[in-house]
């Protein structure tokens, strides 16, 4: 069955899912990368963007590799896509991800801003949608023709879709750092009203995995807890 | 050397550090039992309140008893010690914990209403100090006589004595429930800046262990990772 899932979002100890004062230098937000220790370790990352071969836990490295299956659209927000802010000044900036990017499907593009589709080498088309999130996911999942919807996020778009009850799954990967400042991804967010059942644990290396589902369980899973 | 410490200090995944509405009924808050899982499987707990024998982690175990080893006095808010508000109407409320509390050393409840020494079997002292919190810690260290003043909460308190920079190390057992709503430890509280080197993970069962100490790896420990 077709999802609307979060996976492999990277969260400190102290609840932040991106850092503070995101920029072209800190696109992850001052201290942000640090969260994602866990993932820059793994063949999936390593693949994408080159790096470092090191010894893999085979859970942490397992989770960023299912991340990315079965996934046949994307959801992004416009501060996920670059630093650009207000109407596109030209058609420059594509993504921080160079000329072929991982997604190699399409990806929609929130914003305020109208721009032309992006296509990018490796079957990656960026979609520009000015027609709210909503309308969005509507896009997403019609040309995921049955496969998942991945939020990549930030902060901000998945908080949104949380609140509207759109997110089936979500996977966190709960690293042991703490940023102090930063985006908070739950606050105020009722997890447990929103229908989510009790969150399964995986210890990782670098990171602890917490898969949350909607509905997994009922009421009855939360009763025996 | 003497610590001022918080201990086997359940969170849930979304941040709670007790469930909302505390009341005689759910001195924990409802659904606040739920973070206690892992503790209330523990040798520990077992001897303290009975309770059913079970499998017992050896991880989650040894977290539970080490929070009582060393311990020479106990700092603990007045919504912790019991449900009464406002000045104390009698002597008849004496703690949740019976006539035998597990505390067996002095504990200092933080309340504005004054009230006498109450003596418990088995060592446990209740002493009432309406002087602030900083002042309950100087009398509690002296109590403690070099050993460590474990802080049992509740959140508030937790909260005031991080925020003052008064607390050396926080062992946090992160469980894999949703509470919703409740008490937020962290939220507005800077541990990075406040001097908490990058915490220590450890798997348990029923719980992850997060361990937290001031200055542990100083500047270069973030400057690593």
């Amino acid at each position: 069955m077709s999802k609307v899932r979060v996976a492999a979002f990277s969260l400190s100890l102290d609840g932040f899912g991106a850092g503070a004062n995101q920029s072209v230098e800190n696109p992850l937000g001052v201290r942000g990368p640090e969260m994602f220790a866990w993932f820059f370790a793994t063949p999936t990352f390593q693949r994408m963007h080159g790096g470092e071969a090191s010894e893999v836990n085979p859970i942490d490295a397992g989770f960023a590799a299912r991340s990315f299956e079965n996934v046949g659209a994307w959801i992004i927000g416009r501060n996920m896509f670059g630093p650009v802010r207000g109407p596109w000044p030209d058609d420059s900036w594509k993504g921080w991800w160079g000329d072929t990017p991982s997604y190699h499907v399409p990806a929609f593009v929130l914003t305020h801003h109208p721009r032309e589709t992006l296509r990018m080498n490796g079957g990656t088309d960026f979609h520009f949608v000015t027609g709210g999130i909503e309308h969005a996911l509507e896009e997403a999942k019609a040309a995921a023709n049955g496969k998942d919807v991945r939020l990549g996020g930030g902060v901000s778009t998945i908080r949104q879709l949380l609140q509207r009850g759109l997110i089936d799954e979500l996977h966190l990967a709960l690293s042991p750092v703490l940023l102090g400042q930063g985006e908070l991804l739950l606050h105020g967010i009722n997890l447990r009203n929103l229908g989510f059942g009790k969150p399964t644990v995986t210890a990782g290396e670098k990171a602890t995995h917490f898969v949350l589902t909607k509905n997994s369980e009922g009421a009855e899973g939360w009763q025996a807890a």
